[in-house]
């Protein structure tokens, strides 16, 4: 039974993990008989948005603790992770990932991912392992995996040609389909960056858990 | 196409809505071509849960914003529903149904619904529509469809009791199926009161969500 790791960055599409996309990726590893440990980091979220009003709020909320909700209550502090318990890694999106993980949003080609998260991340890298990256969470890949590697989110102009700066390639691609990148065993889908309904997003990502499992 | 409202008491299973089962109800509607419209009611939570430690936290947060965050910001107050605009409804369980949305947790077999839910679900009740309810939302069947609905939370021998201490008629009943009462137009199942993984629970509900668009 293979055992994949899911990095959480909070609970919610806009301050941390898109709910929906995590759903999704935890449904598709347990349909192909695969285990799974959600991790997060313990620290403070960059913002906290009213979803009600779209505003951001005046309150703190912590990024391990938010993501225990959405992982209801199943999670692991990063700092305790260990790459070698684990075939693949899987990185759902929201804001959080460019927020929280990374920061991104704020700094775009000149960001930084959190070291917690590189460590982690790049003992998959090291050790030939797989890595899904679902929405906004593949702007991360030119710092875990290095320059070179395929992959996509989505269309949106902006954001792709910062990511080439950066040394990805990217190719546009829909919300019902991956983009695969075998030497580097990189897997990515647009999810929210362009679905238009939750059941559109959930066959991108049945896609890329699939292909996770496969290489 | 048909539309569903689906009514939601927050966001996580131990003070508002059980994520997962919300998300596969909106998979499943989706899937099945359905519309669907989330409604909360903008009131405080009755507490807030810290999901890391499972203490209650010192802190308030409002259903409606909380649930929001679940949706994805497309919410309605219930205060402003409109039955007449709906085909169905479906409670997805979570602590939050009986906490939020009524007192079920606190009062037990003396519990009442919320005013703004009872009188939006009676709607349905009251037009022959059908009714679904997830994990521990059937404790509220009694109170919006009155007594000798047949239905279930489970096997949980005291809440069964007491379910049917309020008139109700229980079924045990294990995750992956669901109880109908035809006659009432009702279909429940106990999601995570009993479900051990996601796939198991996704299959109950995807049942109950495909009986409750073909009544």
């Amino acid at each position: 039974m293979k055992k994949v790791a899911v990095v959480l960055s909070g609970c919610g599409f806009l301050d941390g993990s898109e709910i929906y996309e995590t759903v999704l990726t935890l449904l598709a590893l347990d349909k192909a008989g695969a285990m799974y440990q959600c991790f997060a980091p313990n620290i403070d979220q960059t913002r906290v948005v009213n979803y009600l009003t779209g505003d951001e709020a005046n309150e703190t909320r912590n990024v391990l603790v938010e993501s225990a909700r959405l992982a209801r209550g199943e999670i692991v502090d990063i700092e305790d992770a260990n790459g070698d318990d684990f075939d693949a890694i899987i990185f759902p999106g929201g804001f959080g990932a460019a927020l929280n993980l990374s920061d991104f949003a704020l700094q775009g080609e000149h960001c930084q991912v959190i070291p917690s998260v590189e460590k982690f991340a790049k003992q998959f890298v090291g050790a030939g392992k797989p890595l899904g990256f679902i929405c906004i969470a593949p702007v991360m890949i030119p710092k875990i995996c290095g320059e070179g590697v395929t992959c996509t989110i989505g269309k949106d102009p902006d954001t792709a040609a910062t990511l080439s700066k950066m040394g990805a390639k990217h190719e546009t691609c829909d919300a019902r389909n991956i983009i695969i990148d075998p030497p580097h065993n990189v897997v990515s889908t647009p999810a929210y960056m362009l679905g238009k309904s939750i059941g559109e997003v959930a066959q991108g990502i049945e896609k890329l858990v699939k292909r996770v499992l496969t290489f």
